[in-house]
């Protein structure tokens, strides 16, 4: 019944908003698109792909990868989404061996929520925001408050809102990390803003480079850019570094002298395997107490998940953000902006209260989260550890040691062959090693280009989230059956 | 610590985004806001307001106002939460009072999605996007299918993707019924597109008036703007309205002649008192069939929510939209638009499978399910009409009977009095009175002006969502006491 002649449309690729044209999102792009047909055709029972299994290490996505949610806040999330249980108490403990302090949480945030089928209100309900500000009083000891806390469907719709406020016309600009997860330059190029690329050093575990950050502003300004904030995100995604305290207050002063709004994504802040996370937070409380003149005006805006740590939740669309520092009149901007979306889900917006409020010692459900936490950050640590240790042995790879976050962007060194074999598929290098790489092993990557990279570097990046090492043994082969037909 | 001087802040009211800065959105507005003020007043004890209740009258959100959740929905969600519960199916049927019919669909959920903590594909579920097609199918008697369908974190996140995919420049214009929910002119706003308003027909039940759309395309024509789409609330709100088939019909036909793209939020397509919900995409069809030639190639996409109808899971965030003759190469860019955000809600999306796939008759749920939707739309027709038979007394005020959605929308005739006191608060008239209302009353609601209405007329919408009809009265008591104080 449809014609599908182009020319018959109103809507076509030449006259839709071109911003959106030209954004771009590997992590779900065509190699992810690909890797999801072979799925399909696994299920399907059909046999003629040289693998059984797609492994997707594409996504920071652990439970699509069987890691098991947290038993605790999934029995409360039970409860939230049948309150009628609460009628059978002695069920739920003695039948189904819910602890009672599950049952008491639930009771508390059905009094926080009223029901998780409502709209909360715009910024998230108050007694969950209550909830966050103690954690973050906690984690950093200085004082945080409900009234800036904002809760929202995941970090991705934070950084949405925060962008949106920001650019406020095409010379507006914003300092990124390269390599950097591709929600940053999707949003920018769909604001029709500019993104002002700093590099990362790679050769110092993908630390912050002041010297490169201040030049990139520089050249931004020459070019007439009005750079309006920085982007950090600590832990790295995709680099996995896990930045000094040093670091931290480095970006602060420079950002207080420069007169930038900080984003901190720090949505990988519990994955942390060398040193110790500090946030923004703190380091900007820190340097406001010794140097109030210079750091009090500094506005940072630090963003926080449910879908990463050893929570894992990115199904249930959960996040938040602070703001610290920000004039009133802009956040009541920011308020209306939420506002048309109307709320973040609420039983997302439960699941951050679980979150930064988990069981503590001594509380019923304290052993068995303690357990199912470690159970998790160890596998986690130690799947890195294999990675790693098999990236090491690989001919022309090259990769730092695991830090944080869940991933590893090693470099690969690629011969001349290859790319020049890639250039006749109009592919980028890495690109066409990651597609053969899918194709070969069913194991999917994203590769370099996607995240940004130093020009005539390759690398990719891989989650350390699927269980087993056999995957790994199939990323090691193919390899070297890559190098042995390309190498020069 | 922090400095509230605003000269010294980097971002200002001055300098963020103006299109966010311009865009309006009453229905959580500053009214919203005091409502929700004296509501954490009343939770505190506090004696000094002239009511002890609270009634949000300004927005659609059943379950805050004791809508109790449909119980299969939930009984299902909540295994969905906790999959371990599958272990112990006795329990739930012996101990819960769980069904077999919900075990067995949340064993198919569970299928489809492997974890509500996990992304789904962007464009949603693929097995779930399956049963909407089948929904659709039997609702319109013609094919759907699940690649024409998008999983949504409600409605309003597939109005906000439809939009940046056709606002490609400042001209573009898109044609928006006035009265209308904000979300489309708040989007446009935020879009920097222009919206192109054609007023719906008050003394025609609030229908579409052919002529009226005629001549504000070719206004906007004539003022150099792009009009791509048509907006079509149906049933409408804030007002109430539902089309008939000849309305739909003249509609599309318009829109093929002027090759228009139809947006059909068809939110309320189950809150229909009057006559009999006809789908955009079942007209299209009708058309289709008959002329092909001319109706072959028109783009429509229609949206549909959970948290409306007898549902009203506005807190999941759940909904979808079906594209209809998209350009493929369209349909692609609205998918990568859509990945940059991951995925709609994924407990969310299993609330779209049980809202268009609900017990049928014979199963173990039916007939409670049955008592519970017919209990809610009986209870929603019965507060409209006692609502909409007080409005008749009220003097000055005029409301079309109520047919469809969950509003009333009643004009008022305010009094010179009336309006110069409102002048010298610098506030609409009917906003004036809306403040008025919820400081005497604690009745929410939300102005005319916030929805658009011809010059010189005021309105307020109300939803007929809250129990009761005590505070009915509360709004006849003090409509008479307002007009005795600004009687002419």
């Amino acid at each position: 019944m449809m014609s599908s002649t182009t020319t018959l449309h109103s809507l076509t690729i030449d006259n839709i908003n071109p911003h959106v044209k030209v954004a771009k999102y590997a992590v779900r792009g065509p190699l992810a698109v690909r890797s999801e047909e072979y799925r399909a055709k696994l299920a399907k029972g059909e046999k003629d792909l040289p693998f059984d299994t797609v492994i997707s290490a594409n996504i920071g996505n652990p439970q699509q990868l069987d890691q098991k949610p947290i038993t605790f806040f999934r029995q409360v999330a039970s409860i939230l989404e049948c309150p009628t249980l609460l009628e059978k108490e002695d069920v739920l403990r003695d039948g189904l061996g819910y602890k009672q302090d599950v049952i008491d949480r639930a009771r508390k945030l059905l009094r926080d929520v009223k029901s998780v089928g409502a709209y909360s209100q715009s910024q998230g309900a108050v007694g969950i925001r209550q909830t966050v500000a103690e954690f973050i009083e906690r984690r950093d000891g200085y004082p945080s408050h409900a009234e800036s806390v904002y809760l929202s469907a995941g970090a991705s719709s934070g950084v949405n809102t925060l962008m949106h406020i920001i650019c406020a016309k095409p010379e507006t600009g914003i300092l990124v990390p390269i390599p950097q997860y591709p929600l940053y330059t999707a949003t920018l190029s769909l604001l029709n803003a500019r993104c002002v690329p700093y590099y990362l050093e790679e050769n110092k575990a993908w630390g912050t480079d002041m010297g490169a950050i201040k030049e990139a502003l520089k050249k931004a300004k020459d070019e007439g850019t009005d750079v309006r904030a920085i982007v950090i995100i600590n832990p790295g995604n995709p680099t996995g570094a896990s930045l000094s305290e040093e670091d931290i207050r480095s970006v602060l002063e420079f950002a207080a002298e420069e007169k930038l709004v900080v984003l901190a994504d720090e949505v990988y802040q519990t994955n942390v395997f060398e040193g110790k996370f500090t946030s923004f937070k703190k380091g900007l409380r820190d340097l406001q107490k010794a140097n109030p003149e210079k750091f009090d005006s500094l506005e940072l805006a630090s963003l926080h998940s449910i879908s990463k740590g050893m929570v894992g939740e990115c199904g249930h669309r959960g996040g938040y953000f602070e703001l610290v520092g920000f004039d009133p009149e802009v956040a009541a901007q920011v308020y209306k902006f939420i506002s048309i979306q109307l709320c973040a889900p609420v039983i997302g917006q439960c699941m951050v209260e679980l979150m930064v409020n988990p069981p503590k010692e001594g509380d019923p459900s304290y052993p068995q989260y303690k357990e199912e936490y470690d159970g998790i950050y160890n596998g986690l640590q130690k799947r890195a550890t294999a990675l790693f240790e098999a990236f090491k042995q690989m001919e022309g790879v090259e990769c730092q040691s695991p830090q944080g976050s869940m991933y590893l962007f090693p470099t690969i060194t690629l011969p001349k062959k290859a790319i020049e074999a890639a250039k006749k598929e109009d592919k980028q290098p890495d690109d066409f090693y990651a597609f053969k790489l899918l194709d070969a092993t069913g194991v999917c990557v994203v590769a370099g280009s996607g995240f940004g990279q130093k020009e005539g570097t390759f690398h990719f990046r891989t989650t350390f989230l699927a269980p087993g090492t056999e995957w790994v043994g199939r990323i090691t082969k193919f390899h070297k059956e890559f190098m042995d037909e390309y190498r020069d």
